[in-house]
């Protein structure tokens, strides 16, 4: 993918980026980046709960706890999961050479890698890479370290917010990547190959960040189904250096409330790129899920429908026909009772007390299901619990492309 | 479709069969179909799952667990799947015209449906048809009635089982259909859209038919994934008129091993058939997962790999590579260290010890993934669990099919 477009540069105080091209793509595109901020920053982290962890994440794992971090070194082309022993020696032998370069401790440094499962790292290709990512830091890297993290990603997906804290002007800075194998269900440490950075020069704390994250990750990077396969790899971190100046904002300050909301606008848009961009995706449908016995009921409810490869292929044909959404939720797990479902498509309420009303309202409906994004608002009359997804449809796109690339 | 080849007429002893055409389906076809026994029959069935459960299910679950049936009428092109009471008063309605039309007691049939969901039936086109398919029941009518519950299924999917009970010569005859929609979770009766229909000859109880039905399904329809979608109609019968003969078989007879191998025999067979037919399908993977901590783990596994489109998208590639499979597991449930993991493709081992070999036996792998069947055999090491799932591939077909047929 050409990237030649001139982009405004995106700028966060005290934070230096750069992405370069190591030689591990086979397209020859940049595979190797750095985030590094000025100084040690507070983070918060969640990673794929994947029982099949990539080294980079249990390195991450054991570092992200301490709270605080300055650099992120990352490689794409390769995923460097399923890789034994040697894997996790290579996941932290980017990290001691970026902190070498960098002049700082090995323990403020955390990897990351994307692409291919089960191949070992080239270290010396990764070597070179992470030596001249380092060197080549700046203030203006951002986009050029986003173009290194990338690999199946048909464009690139970032986003800003401004906001002002204390009096100060903060901003906050995203990154993110992924297209397939993408059903994100990532725990925060003392626990995404979706990887999500964002960075911000806010004075944050560390406990506080991790609040900020565990209440954006649900209805973000948490609720995305491109097709339901949860990576190896999945990472979200989110640093905070401190740089503008504000009162630092703890979890019970004035301010957490705006921050944490920023963070979340934030992540809920850069997630929303991911289902767009999946891998021939056309369309994006928000699917809620309302009225289950439980929270986590209504998760399977909507779960079963985001994934359900005959409900996906339909929103692919704009078809308002419900009949494969009810038998998804049917089997889905959730209990209730199919005389008391209730549906919309947007506003076009297409069923009623469990029976279908399409014939009537077919051509509204259809006005609806042929947008490239629209709401399904399922209500299922059981309980309170209620969930979120944010899905793509299935396309023979996706199936072409996954046919004959190896991720 | 044509079915216009001439076919090798299929006779059970003491049943008839009839298809004909009543203008539910739009292209034309057969579409109610009658099957009948001369004289009651013991029976055993299992029905869907599914939470959403098609009227004709609800009427079949009241009626087969008594054990005897006599006749089961069909129609194709609509489910009378959430259609509410009236759906309910139009499944009886089915049974009661055909009871009268052959004579014999309402309680002694069952309706199966399969098609459109959410739409109601056509009664008077219904009632048309089940009055000729009863006029046209013939020794001879195996494949007409075949035809008559075909949806879209790409080729008819029958088969016959011949053994000696007691001395006597014994036939077993199997008719299924289905191609999407199909992830068969059945329970027995006092407790699957695939209609599968067995009967036969032999005298059995009704007992030993359910012993038998058990045995055969997990292995069999319970075993299979096309798109991992549980219908709200999956239905299977085994009937048993006894006119064979022999001594009946009760659930402790000497010939009930005999019996039952015939029926798990007849049964993986026509399961394997939906499977090739899979809307698209070009490949149909045999899963084994074995060394699970459970046999409910080793169910997991297999069916996320069963599931996964990325794994699914690899078959249709002919890909050997088993990052996919391992990231499938990995994300599962079930508990297993991934050092341990040991994949085979038939005799290839790709996967040892947690570590992917398929660059060293890239060519051999890709030998088997690019048969139109093989076997992906797991061991996990992690305890005795076991389970079995027979997977199409997903292509390009499949979605654009399913983009615009309404099931």
């Amino acid at each position: 993918m050409k990237l030649d477009v001139v982009q405004t540069p995106i700028r966060v105080d005290g934070f230096r980026f750069a992405g370069v091209k190591a030689g591990i793509k086979q397209s020859g595109q940049r595979d190797v980046a750095v985030l590094f901020s000025e100084r040690p920053a507070h983070v918060a982290a969640a990673f794929t709960s994947n029982r099949v962890k990539a080294a980079p994440v249990l390195v991450g794992l054991e570092r992200a706890g301490a709270g605080r971090l300055q650099a992120i070194v990352v490689n794409s082309g390769n995923a460097n999961a399923f890789t034994g022993r040697a894997g996790l020696l290579a996941a932290r032998t980017m990290c001691r050479l970026a902190a070498r370069e960098l002049g700082i401790s090995e323990t403020l440094v955390i990897p990351s890698s994307t692409g291919r499962i089960g191949v070992p790292l080239p270290m010396a290709s990764i070597e070179a890479g992470i030596r001249a990512a380092c060197q080549a830091l700046s203030a203006d890297g951002f986009h050029s370290a986003l173009e290194g993290i990338m690999t199946t990603d048909a464009f690139p997906k970032f986003d800003v917010e401004r906001i002002t804290l204390g009096g100060r002007s903060v901003t906050l800075a995203g990154m993110t990547k992924g297209a397939g194998m993408i059903a994100p269900r990532m725990r925060l440490v003392p626990q995404a190959t979706n990887l999500t950075y964002v960075m911000t020069d806010a004075a944050v704390s560390a406990p506080a960040l991790r609040k900020a994250l565990a209440r954006a990750l649900p209805d973000s990077f948490n609720a995305i189904v491109v097709d339901g396969d949860t990576s190896t790899n999945d990472t979200a971190v989110l640093l905070a250096n401190g740089f503008a100046g504000n009162p630092s904002i703890h979890g019970q300050s004035k301010d957490f409330e705006k921050f944490g909301r920023a963070v979340s606008r934030l992540m809920q848009r850069l997630s929303r790129m991911v289902v767009k961009d999946g891998e021939g995706a056309t369309r994006v449908v928000d699917i809620r899920v309302r009225g289950a016995r439980t929270v986590r009921e209504a998760e399977r409810a909507a779960d079963a429908v985001a994934r359900s490869p005959l409900c996906k292929a339909a929103f692919f044909g704009g078809d308002p026909y419900m009949g494969r959404v009810i038998c998804a939720l049917g089997y889905s797990g959730a209990v209730f009772d199919p005389h008391k479902i209730e549906i919309h498509l947007n506003d076009v309420r297409v069923v009623h007390r469990g029976e279908e009303l399409v014939s009537a309202v077919e051509n509204e409906a259809a006005e609806v299901t042929r947008q490239p994004e629209f709401q399904l608002a399922i209500h299922l009359h059981a309980g309170k619990g209620s969930a979120f997804r944010i899905a793509s449809d299935l396309t023979p796109d996706y199936v072409r492309f996954n046919s004959d690339y190896r991720t």
